[in-house]
C-alpha cells in the first residue's frame, strides 16, 4: 500500500520565525483532478478557505480555524494593533462565522481563546497561539489513528464498509475518522473494501473518498447516493461508518447530508451504522440533535455540476448541507477513547 | 398554465402513406438544454434509441416498440422479404432486447406480436401494425390521464409532492403517470408543488421533471436524491409519487435506481407511498419483484457528467439502472382502472 495519508497533511503550519508563519493547506475544490497546496496568510483568506470549501471536514475545519487565530495575532502585531486583545476576539468570532454546522470549529477557537485569556505580551499570545495551533494539529493524527485502531474492532473480516461523504485524511490534518477506521481494518484485513456514496451535491464521496482510497490501493466501488439501498438489500454492505460534524448529548449526529438517508436505509437491511468522529465533535452544551444549526447553502451546488446547468430555469431549491441523524439509528460512537452507545456519551466526558 | 403536456406528444407516428411511415421523438438526451425531435426510420435506429435512451421512460419505450415493429415490416416490405413473418419475429426480439426490466416494451411488442400472428398479406399484416401502433400511441394518454383523475384524489389540499426520475409527459406518449397526477392535481389545486430527486446518475429527475413542470407553470424544487429524509422529517412532504417499470403479481415494484431508498424513508416517517403506472406495467407472470431483470448499464453513467469525469481513476462501478420496492412499502398503485393496494392487483385483471 502506497501510504499516501502518511505523506499527506490537508493542513499544516509553516513556521517562518517564532513570530510568524503561513497556514498551508490542500485545496479540495480540486481535488481529484489536481492535489495543489496553497498558503494562507491571513485571517479573511483563512475565512474563505473556509466558506468556499477549500478546506472541508469537522477536524480540517477546526484546525483551520486553530491556525486562523495565530494569523490574525500575526497581523494585529504587525500592525502594531493598540486594542491586540480585543481585535483578536473579534478575529475569533469571525472566523467562527464561516460554517455554523461543524462545532469543531468554535471547539478549535475556543481553545485559542483560552490562551488569548491567560494573557501577556503581544508577542508571548502571537507565540502561544502559534504552538498551540501547532500542538492541535498534531493531535489530530494521534486522535484519528486511535479511532481507526479502536473502530477496526467493529468491521468483519473480509468486509465491505459503506461511506459517505468523505471522514477521510482529507477531512482531518491526516488519517481520517471514518477512513481512519478503513485505514486500520486494511491494515490488518487487506481483504476489506469500500462503497463510496457519490454524496451530492458538492460529490465529496466520488471526488475527495475515491481519491484516497485509490492513492492507498485499498479497493473502492463508487454508487450513487440512492443505491444505498439496492446493495443492502443484496447483502453487499456489512457495515456503514461515517464521520460527523456535531454530535448532540444525546448521540443525535449531523453529518453531510444523505447520511440521515443513508441510516434510515441501513436500519430497515439491520446493517450496522457507526459514527467516527474526535470527543472535539461532541457537544455536550446542546441535549438533542434539534438545536444543531444546519447550514443552508447557495443553489448553484444543485443546479450546476463542473459549470454546467443540469436543470431547467426557473426551478426552485432548498440546499441543506447537513442532516440530523437521530441516536435510535446509530449502533455506536467511535471516538478516540473507545466506542460509546449514544446514550453513553456522557461517560465519555466523566471519564477525562 | 402553458399546458406544455397537451402541445407534446414524446413519440408520434408520422404517416407517409398507407404502409410507410416514420416514428419522430423528442431527444430527451438533450433535455433541459435542447428540445429537438429526431425521425427513426429503421428497426436497428429504434433499437439504438432505446438503448440509448433518447427515448426513455416505461410507456415511452412501450410505444417505441410498438413503433420499432411497424418501422421493421416496412422495411422487410420494401425489400420484398420472402420469409416475412420469421424475421418480422426476429426484430421483434432484437426489440426486446433493448432494454431488459420495463415490462411495457414487451407488452407492446407482444401486442404487436398479435397482429402479426392473426396473418394475412405482407401488405396487410404492415398496414395493421402501423394502425396498431398508433392505436397504442394515441390510448397512452388516455390512459394516462385516467391515471391522473384517479390519483389526484390521493393528493391533499395544499400538498408537496415527491416524486423521483421523470414519470411524466416525456415518459410516456403525454401527459405523464406520477406527473400526470400531478397535472390533474394542479388542475383541481393550485396551491401543490413538487420536490424533483435529481436522480443520479442519469438526472432524469433534475433534467427532464424540472423541465416538464416549469413548461407548466407548476412550482418544482429541485433536490438531490440524498435530501428527502431531511424533507419528511421537517414534515415538508405529504405523498411520494413514483412511476413503475415492472410490476410483479404481488405489487413489488422496480423503478428507476433510487426509488426504494425513497420509499424506506417514506415508511420511516410515515409518509404515503405511491405507484403510479399503466396496466401494462403489471407483470402477473411473475410473483414477485425478485424475478425482475435488473438492467446493469455503464461505468460512465456514474464516473462522468457532462462528459467531466467525476471521480479519480481507478475506482470501480456497479451501475444498476433499477431498484424494487416491495409491496409492503407500497401504499397503492395507480392505475386506469383505479388505486389499487398491492396485493389486491389480481382483482384488476379479473374485472378486465
Amino acid at each position: 500500500m502506497s501510504e499516501f495519508h502518511s505523506k499527506i497533511k490537508t493542513v499544516e503550519w509553516i513556521k517562518t520565525s517564532e513570530l510568524d508563519g503561513i497556514s498551508r493547506m490542500v485545496d479540495q475544490t480540486l481535488i481529484p483532478y489536481e492535489y495543489k497546496k496553497i498558503d494562507i496568510k491571513t485571517t479573511k483568506q483563512m475565512y474563505d478557505a473556509i466558506k468556499t470549501m477549500i478546506v472541508r471536514g469537522a477536524p480540517a475545519i477546526g484546525i483551520s480555524g486553530a491556525h486562523g487565530v495565530a494569523l490574525c495575532a500575526i497581523e494585529l502585531l504587525k500592525k502594531n494593533e493598540e486594542n491586540f486583545v480585543e481585535e483578536l476576539k473579534k478575529g475569533i468570532d469571525y472566523l467562527n462565522s464561516s460554517r455554523p454546522t461543524a462545532v469543531n470549529l468554535s471547539w478549535a477557537l475556543n481553545e485559542q481563546l483560552k490562551i488569548v485569556e491567560k494573557g501577556g505580551t503581544k508577542e508571548e499570545i502571537t507565540h502561544a497561539l502559534i504552538e498551540n495551533a501547532i500542538k492541535l494539529e498534531n493531535e489530530d493524527i494521534e486522535i484519528n489513528k486511535k479511532i481507526g485502531d479502536f473502530g477496526a474492532q467493529i468491521v468483519p473480516k473480509g468486509a465491505t464498509i459503506l461511506t459517505h461523504c468523505n471522514a477521510g485524511a482529507l477531512a482531518t490534518v491526516g488519517y481520517g475518522t471514518a477512513l481512519g477506521v478503513v485505514r486500520s481494518a486494511y491494515a490488518n484485513d487487506n481483504t476489506i473494501q469500500v462503497f463510496a456514496d457519490e454524496t451530492r451535491p458538492r460529490q465529496q464521496g466520488a471526488r475527495i473518498t475515491t481519491f484516497e482510497l485509490v492513492e492507498d490501493g485499498i479497493p473502492v466501488t463508487l454508487i450513487t447516493d440512492g443505491m444505498c439501498s439496492y446493495f443492502m438489500k443484496k447483502g453487499m454492505i456489512d457495515v456503514v461508518v461515517v464521520g460527523a460534524d456535531r454530535i448532540a448529548a444525546n448521540g443525535d449526529t449531523a453529518n453531510k447530508i444523505g447520511t440521515y438517508t443513508v441510516a434510515i436505509a441501513a436500519k430497515y437491511h439491520n446493517v450496522p451504522f457507526y459514527i467516527a468522529a474526535p470527543k472535539s465533535t461532541i457537544d455536550m452544551s446542546i441535549k438533542t440533535g434539534d438545536e444543531i444549526p444546519i447550514e443552508l447553502r447557495g443553489e448553484e451546488e444543485v443546479t450546476t455540476i463542473n459549470g454546467k446547468k443540469i436543470c431547467a430555469d426557473g426551478v426552485k431549491v432548498i440546499n441543506p448541507s447537513f442532516d440530523v441523524t437521530p441516536n435510535e439509528l446509530i449502533d455506536g460512537i467511535i471516538t478516540e477513547c473507545g466506542i460509546f452507545k449514544p446514550q453513553e456519551l456522557k461517560n465519555l466526558f466523566m471519564k477525562s
